[in-house]
């Protein structure tokens, strides 16, 4: 290591404290790679500020360190686009936001409640849930995800479809620009309008702009009746259909409207133990639906809505869960499909969004020329339909190697987003940009739209010293 | 006027057609005034352009004039802060939206309706209700108020409680950047994380990044059941213990829950007819609300959290509508607000927010200290108190001059805003910055979150020449 960085690392261990600046390799390598192992990097070290204001020191002691040193914030490390993941440039720091784990009182009667960047979405739902409320934000990997990559990601989940993404969930933001800058953005206030939406900025822009330190959270009362049901569908293009008879029936208490395909269901029967399927016969697909609300004939709503969807044959069978673990044992079936599609050898998993109108044409489409490609590749898509957001997964045909699958997928990859692109979609529903998917920005998000976005980038980070290479592609 | 001028205002009106571009200043006049007559400025021309497209080339040429040509986008006119009003620097061309007036089809499915920039708001409710959908979003001034405007200024009013305000109901935007580029961000994509939300940041800009053309608003399947009651209290701080009781049993049907003064309720019924004051006596404050949703059961939901707010002493009365009309007369003792304040004389209007919980405590503070400078002014606010937006609005002193009184009001206002500053509040919760309150934006929004507006109006608008003086004060 040069003089110049020894001498800087020193200066950031002063300021951090003990345990606050990680240099062993050993220490540092977890931070280096993303939890799927696709991607690898380097880092000098690993700051762990215990505060807000050791973590602006810190940041002012690089940007005036006369050499050149790269800033990459990392939350729980459970991102799928290596967004948080350093490069082998040589000169990333990783900022760690573990021991920044302080969780506010719930104020009730603002509905909101503080948390720091640190804290687990898992911890932050038990605090609200403790106090009588509910964090409306719910996604696969809340246990480690942490609220600062949940904003810098504006982390979706199935329970978007009726209280939004992040993005709609944050009352207020404190963050740090990477020049040490603090920045305040955490006044609760329903209205305001005095200036630009920088909190919505900051929100999505996967730690490209500001390191996000604290967050203020939008709670809800908790809803006291809840219910859930299966439906077995006769083809794709019901799912619209069914979809529309909730809204019309329960658009406002519409809760999760989650679909399943034929072959995920098949696959997660086949490949998880101890799942209960409660079909006499299969289905060529499914949809799993939840209503909550406070009113006492909710069971009415829901039964309406499904005996139109039936009479119509929009459905061909349903079962509502008359209990707890009815209804656990129905989300088990959707939840477990990532699961399913990991027993089952090489998948290759695209997050990907069309206008709701399309999900139809999308299955169709996609399915076709899929099979096309590859006649026996098993297509298993899942998902969040009601918000358009379709996980259309593919798995390794059974008798193939998981190694030439993966090398063959990119024509499969190519051929589904040709179609989603057709459809005025996007490639990243929830998961964001990263490293992984900046050379899809210009064809995607090109011309004007990604002209902004870099002069905006400019605009926050003149040097381009924070988390580089992450959501624009080189210019 | 000078002859380069002429020139680039002939090229204007051959780019856009008969009655595209207004120079008779007999025509010319009412764009350069806001409605209230606060401010007035002068214009080259007013563009009234058919289409985009139009649009487009003739910001081209404006760019391109080799002369200093600003560009103010205006909707209906009906901002309270000048923000669509040109300045005297004798280089304006306003933009006009009125002839942009297409409304496209609602999409029930998708839950999303295309319309113009210049399409009113209440244009666009009627659509959506002729579809048997909601567009929740109520202004005063919506039957003039155009979309455009109405998304440049993030509007809020009475249902922002429930369905946030317009940044929140905005599902697509399309623009036109100031140098003529387009800038179509329309896809319906209720997940899509591929960058920064160029979608968000323009809404409440107030046409200083851009000009927005079009838009794809979200509706709401329309509700069934309505509640309305009008709840007399005993004083300020009962105020925030209803909410919480609301919230308790009907937070998620909770549509309004707004606050009347004393004060404002006794001037509505002395200067405005026909109002029916449905209790036998006066009380310290009102609070109406409405509850929305398809339950059959909302009666008993409205009718056990009032139980509970009369057993608790909360409120001291209570009415509930009946019927439409008894609702209308309910909501009519509301509405009626700004026009008593206008009967009763001049009026200096505060459109401030504070965080839920400190509403009394501003309520108390700020009538205090405006009783301290002047004893027998009117203190008449009323408001959103469910988004801590109340209209802190101070009637004359029956015995005064309405100049005099207007001519010594300033310290009143600061008097006001000093304890909304100590609440961490804003001095605009609804109705923006505009050339009116940018004076305020160095101590209320200073530091690094003004550094970061002023890059991003960079990023936009390198030269400035797009609504100059709007939001941001002089650097």
């Amino acid at each position: 290591m040069p003089d110049n960085q020894a001498a800087v690392l020193s200066r950031l261990a002063d300021c951090l404290g003990p345990g606050g600046l990680l240099t062993d390799p050993d220490q540092i390598a977890p931070y280096c790679r993303d939890w799927r192992s696709l991607f690898h990097g380097t880092a000098l070290a690993v700051m762990r500020p215990a505060d807000a204001t050791a973590l602006s020191e810190a940041l002012r002691i690089c940007a005036a360190a006369g050499i050149r040193i790269d800033i990459v914030p990392q939350g729980g490390n459970t991102g799928l686009c290596g967004g948080a993941t350093p490069s082998g440039s040589g000169v990333n720091i990783v900022v760690s936001f573990a021991r920044m784990n302080t969780i506010g009182e719930v104020d009730a009667t603002d509905g909101t409640m503080i948390v720091d960047a640190g804290v687990t979405l898992a911890a932050a739902q038990d605090a609200a849930a403790a106090a009588g409320m509910v964090l409306p934000l719910s996604i696969a990997a809340e246990g480690s995800a942490q609220i600062g990559g949940v904003l810098a990601t504006n982390a979706g989940g199935s329970k978007a479809l009726r209280y939004g993404s992040a993005r709609e969930l944050v009352a207020g933001i404190e963050a740090i620009c990477v020049d040490g800058t603090p920045l305040n953005l955490l006044r609760s206030l329903r209205k305001d309008n005095t200036g630009y939406a920088l909190r919505q900025l900051l929100v999505g822009s996967e730690g490209t702009l500001a390191l996000i330190t604290r967050a203020r959270l939008k709670l809800r009362p908790a809803l006291t009746a809840r219910e859930i049901a299966l439906c077995a569908l006769p083809d794709d293009a019901s799912v619209l259909r069914l979809f529309r008879i909730f809204q019309q029936h329960a658009g406002d208490v519409l809760e999760a409207f989650e679909y399943i395909s034929g072959v995920a269901m098949d696959l997660a029967l086949t490949e998880v133990e101890g799942l209960n399927f409660p079909f006499s016969e299969r289905a060529p697909c499914y949809v799993l639906l939840e209503l909550a609300s406070r009113q006492k004939d909710l069971r009415d709503t829901l039964e309406a809505a499904l005996e139109e969807a039936l009479e119509t044959e929009t459905v061909v069978d349903a079962v509502l869960a008359e209990n707890m673990t009815q209804a656990e044992a129905l989300w088990r079936l959707r939840e477990e499909q990532s699961e399913a599609q990991r027993l089952a050898g090489a998948s290759i998993k695209h997050d990907i969004s069309v206008p709701v109108p399309a999900v139809p044409t999308l299955l169709t489409q996609a399915t076709a020329a899929c099979a096309a490609i590859m006649p026996d590749v098993r297509i298993a898509p899942f998902g969040h339909v009601g918000d358009g957001n379709i996980h259309f997964n593919l798995v390794q045909p059974a008798e193939m190697e998981g190694a030439t699958f993966l090398r063959d997928g990119k024509a499969l990859t190519d051929a589904i987003h040709r179609v989603v692109h057709d459809l005025d979609g996007s490639f990243s529903a929830e998961h964001g940009v990263g490293q992984l998917k900046t050379d899809m920005m210009e064809t995607w998000r090109g011309g004007a739209e990604l002209a902004l976005m870099r002069r905006i980038k400019e605009a926050f980070d003149p040097a381009g010293r924070l988390n580089p290479g992450k959501v624009l592609p080189p210019a």
